[in-house]
């Protein structure tokens, strides 16, 4: 299964820490890489500089519309909504193995996105944070495997009950 | 089991929209309410205008040393952090019905938070988004239980395969 992220509505100056949120819990939790409609090369240089430190292979491409990546994207397309089936339900309908492009919106998704979408799920019926639906779902999905997995980084957080302990390797 | 959720080093102007974030994200997944370190009227406002319409209690209070609230708290201190130890292990610890104060930092978190903590838990070693961290940690503490509760709000969003269907209730 690979998983891609489909960031629509970022627009540069407003969302830039948001997005940068969204595209870093995506890497984190497992994705191969992020899509955003709008061209934004700070926050491209940002997420890459992550992965160059701490590891793993997660591509970023901004500036491409969200219906030019659905059309080429082989695989289903999900769209998280608050409006959404429940996630158990959506999820259940997931096979394993399946690729997902999975669409976050910013505050208006237009209507085309839920009738392009082969899945509108629902992260809860409450207005909250694409952020947060998108880190739960991906966590429901891939059964928390991602969360510690080993990146091959520069850098490693090693867990610890207090304080701080990184180990660096030699590239 | 009642959690609350302190969110430190919040400046408005630069962190208005994480912020928001992290509270609608704790308010969707069934926190009580919030503190946040630096008081900010408008966040209040927006936060409580969530409540207002889609219902339930959710108390936020702005302007609060993380200090004050961690003496006066009864229950245990929470820190999420991708130093922390491994979140399975962290939510072994954590009895059931326990009150929880989960602390979620910006971009510093001074030193004396990880000692004051009686938790220092990660959600994956990576750096990625303390909404997505918040969210994860409480949707396993509560078993995705909060997501589709009822709140009694005047409007309900009803979920849906396709499309958008709330339903309003008079007050």
């Amino acid at each position: 299964m690979s998983v891609w992220v489909m960031r629509i509505g970022h627009r540069p100056q407003r969302d830039k820490r948001v997005t940068t949120h969204v595209l870093l819990a995506a890497r984190a939790l497992g994705a191969s890489g992020a899509f955003v409609d709008t061209r934004d090369e700070v926050l491209e240089e940002n997420v890459r500089s992550v992965s160059e430190r701490f590891g793993g292979g997660f591509s970023v491409k901004t500036g491409v519309r969200w219906e030019d990546v659905a059309k080429s994207f082989e695989g289903r397309v999900v769209h998280l909504t608050m409006y959404g089936q429940r996630l158990e339900e959506g999820l259940s309908k997931i096979s394993e193995g399946e690729d997902l492009l999975i669409v976050v919106g910013a505050e208006k998704v237009p209507f085309e996105v839920y009738e392009r979408a082969d899945l509108n799920i629902s992260v809860g019926n409450q207005p909250h944070s694409e952020i947060a639906a998108l880190a739960i779902f991906m966590d429901r999905l891939t059964a928390g495997s991602a969360l510690y997995s080993d990146r091959g980084g520069k850098m490693t957080v090693i867990p610890e009950e207090r304080g701080k302990r990184v180990e660096e390797r030699d590239p």
